[in-house]
């Protein structure tokens, strides 16, 4: 007898992660999409705004989530694709309306990741949420948060794609009290603004710039500080600055780390390779990394360089992957009690 | 005594042509902006949207003509950079206010290129135009029309970039009865499409695609056989189709031309040489043409193979510069009685 | 018992083409590599290479074919990917050596697609090769060659990626004697030029240029003509086209069809809807087809436009997909008695 | 009468420098090419290599400087664009074969850049040099170096292109005790690698990709530390990572800077202000300054933001522009007596 799938809904569904998030469904072998809600689409086939999943998907958006769409599956999930400051309100509502209280629930955007109130209202103004929601959702990190702590939540945040990067890069500096300050240069494609034009996403003033943006002023700043934590302790040294590079998908993060003598920067050095030597998605490389070995997967490459008492990382993912979708799916696989590298171990077009 | 200078106003002063057009104006020694009109940027300084001319300019945008402007001046002229669909209104208005007689008026967009009431109402559906300033137009293309026809118009309208380069590359075929047929495939940068922000333009969509659009139904192939003319004889077994490629700007035509034997063929690759062999700005290459020679320039490359009974004929200019705004100012120096290269021989950046 | 699977040595490991098969592989179920032959760079990783490929595969390259490699398989094949000039060789000497007799053959380069000694000398001038090698070789396009002649064949030409877009969008003109001329304007990545770097693929000068080559003298014109054969009819008013897009992946090709008359292109029109209709990876669109729809696939896209008796027809697929490695996975699922779309079926990244 | 011009002979005259420099001398109103050397291109024409300046030079390539070139000529210099490890050769011999003592020569290679010999040998290690001539060689950077010190130089060496971003974007920190650190982190376009096809340049593996280089380890550190003196006090807690863009042209430089107390950080601040107030290439600009507003040009964009302790610095400019070409072009108007602009304010193509 053919073993029963695990299901999930896509609330949001026309939007660039849930893209992503259906193209790598259709190679996992224990999850499907059940049902894309989409209500500007309703009705129409996915593969009219996902034109790339043509032949390989037979699925339709629908108006809400169809009744019992979860049934006949091991097991349910819905993930919230719906555009930052959109999000809380609709999570509320799903859990105001009545969804099973089995059926948990993963955000993929910024609504529920800053847990101190000041700066989510600082960064996150606009957003109408509920404190409640915010406050019990667990941070899906799976390399940082166990697997426990984010099966056991009812919602789960996604991290953010820069984010993600930078944290990676970063975590093994926590506990390294020699640590003096950090500045993270963070470099991404133009995908994480969205599907919705723009003219700062304008193809004919985008193609061939670079420009710096929300110059210390970007609220993955603090969502990077709350996940390091207490232990991360040049919090108050730290500066971050992204920039928008004139390609579509990948973020690349240079961390240029400054501590107080050589030995704390070896005692560093060590720490990335005793941290990630079991890590499956985070491949410690021997040269700079680049983007072109992670665009489309779950993959997180770090490479790290030592000169005296300063260090140099650079982290590499692929916003909609590793920063978004496939880390999803990560969840997901954890939530399902699969192991985690289920479905998520596909490579990159690579360089070239 | 310095000798004036001859002035023109622009009005729609914020889109890519009126920006591209003050950028080649800060290298003409005769002629200047003397006022830039845009409703939704009136009074912001002209470097608040075109930000490259930091420094080279202080102009201002004006809500409407300042009054006198042209004063001082040795002679003037409008240009309207008015999207299509709303610039013959605009002339319309202007003529009817009373803008002197002696200034003339370019108009950059589409709006009064079609002569055919019925293909004008095809293509240009929604333009709201006067009959009769339409028909007045004359078709600003120097290098087929005579600088006498272009001179003594009141008003100008300035070529679309596609048609100009296959009308280039296509009107040394005229008079010659043995072409039977000729399909031209275009190529165009992303800056055609203007400064408004739309789906088809956006920046993560369009930065790894080429794809064709309005395939056999874009208006400027009625556009090309219009200014080609009734000697033009394959033009009932003619086709264009353009394409989208991932830069800003440049557009490269092929054109594939069958004739009904060898003899045509070959009359055909000496019209090339002939028609062409004293213009400043259409080049003969001896090998396919390339973007990178012809962005920022007022040059139109062309290559020419045959074979046989065939031919191929590339063809390369930036949409931006001979196709829109370096080939109004080519109108300007007709009209101002300047030698047509004036401020014009700027080389591009090159393949670097 | 773990059902044992087939097979594959790849000689030539280092390009392109073997990076993609490599990748596609640890995507199918039934294949792997067994074998991975580059003489430059023996006893390193393949991901010293394939730097995509780190932490999927833990395969060396060797010297040369591994002693017993296809031991303990249920069958066994190797892929040439030997650069065009150096394959024929490099085949003639795997066969003399006494590879046996049971172990196919897929080239992955041009040196044997070409039947015609004369038009092989033209284009493959440099091609040492063996003449009863060539001519034994079957053209392994599984869509216009049955699965039972590339199944009985000892050597198969893996078809060209610009050829395969190609033929693929005029098959279905086969036998309609009303076509009477075809242009063909093909547009490709830069990544159909191999690893070994060369000025005309040199990232600034290549960066912001679209230019045509080989104008009227690529290989890919006779071989198309020899896949298409005699009843495809306007095979002496055909032209054939490439040109250099600024990416690095992908095939865009655009037909000029000319017919008699109207009914002949309305026949044409009813071909592709059933000669496709089953095709797994021809995809027929209901809008000009897009290079972000199959990079990366094995899909190839098609959409046909007519207008009384003129045919655009526009085909996309990836250089290093359809046009090559997922193509060589196709040929070696017919080889190995397998369905042919296995491990074949992901989609491409998207219009993200 | 014509008043006569200045004269220079390009040696090394086939690179990207020797390109750039003749193409924007078309613009100079008083300096043109004399004579441009390049041994393997000699006998043909300038435009065979230098595809774009077709139509505006008719200049050939010589094998050697051409006897009598500067006669005529109201002074003379010569500019040496042979690649780093060549040029310090190329000019000593210059120099041996007697070139007149009033002609003085601009190196845009890297080889006699540093002074201190430690440095210079383990950056230049290749280089055959004459110490004599490499310490005699003034920098040539005019925003800093006095104009009266270029002009009595025989030698000067034109500023590396990352160099001279970060040295403007840092020159107001000096003298500043209270800056503790700066970090680095510099973004440029391909072609500062020059003509010569390499694989880290092949368009196809380059493309899609963003990567740090030369981690902690480049030589543009020293020579950004030389320039910035003993008064720049963080130069013990100072990286620099340069990274390549997937674009050809231009530089963006991201500076973070941490100082003691804020009370330094707005001293910093101001200093921005002051020293560039009345420069005429150096433009602060009121948001983050990006790439499309500074490739072709002279111009090097500023932006300043401070936070607390805390200052981002980011810095743009075209590094074969005020990298390379252009400012060369500035250090000639100096030694020639002219305004330092002269023929330098031509904008950028901008953000269209």
């Amino acid at each position: 007898m053919r073993k029963k799938k695990f299901g999930i809904a896509i609330v949001g569904g026309s939007g660039y992660g849930a893209g992503e998030l259906l193209r790598l469904l259709t190679n996992h072998p224990e999850i499907e999409a059940a049902c894309v809600v989409s209500k500007s689409h309703a009705g129409k086939s996915v593969t009219s705004v996902h034109t790339h999943l043509e032949g390989v998907t037979d699925l339709k958006f629908s108006e809400s989530l169809t009744p019992n769409w979860e049934t006949g599956y091991s097991g349910a999930a819905v993930v919230c694709g719906v555009p930052t400051g959109h999000a809380a309100n609709t999570i509320s509502e799903l859990i105001k309306n009545g969804l099973a209280n089995g059926i948990k629930i993963i955000d993929l955007s910024g609504d529920l990741r800053l847990r101190d109130a000041t700066l989510h209202q600082k960064h996150y103004a606009e957003v109408p949420y509920s404190e409640e929601v915010r406050l019990s959702a667990v941070y899906g990190l799976p390399e940082l948060v166990s697997a426990d702590e984010i099966s056991k939540a009812r919602v789960i945040t996604n991290p953010g794609c820069l984010a993600t990067a930078a944290i990676l890069a970063l975590a093994p500096l926590r506990g390294i009290k020699g640590v003096t300050s950090v500045s993270v240069d963070a470099k991404t494609g133009t995908s994480g603004a969205g599907r919705e034009p723009q003219a700062a996403m304008h193809h004919p003033s985008r193609a061939l710039d670079c420009t710096a943006y929300k110059v210390l002023e970007h609220r993955h700043e603090p969502e990077i500080l709350q996940a390091l934590g207490d232990e991360f302790y040049p919090r108050d040294s730290f500066m971050f600055v992204p920039h928008l590079l004139p390609l579509s998908r990948g973020c690349l993060i240079s961390c240029y780390i400054t501590c107080q003598d050589d030995t704390s920067a070896a005692a560093a050095v060590k720490k990335y390779k005793s941290l990630y030597s079991t890590a499956k998605f985070v491949r410690l490389r021997d040269r700079p990394v680049r983007l072109v070995d992670i665009v489309g997967t779950n993959f997180c490459d770090l490479h790290v360089v030592a000169r005296g008492k300063q260090l140099v990382v650079t982290s590499a993912l692929d916003n909609l992957g590793k920063g978004m979708a496939s880390q999803c799916i990560q969840n997901l696989n954890i939530i399902f009690g699969l192991t985690q590298e289920t479905g998520l171990m596909a490579p990159a077009l690579g360089p070239v």
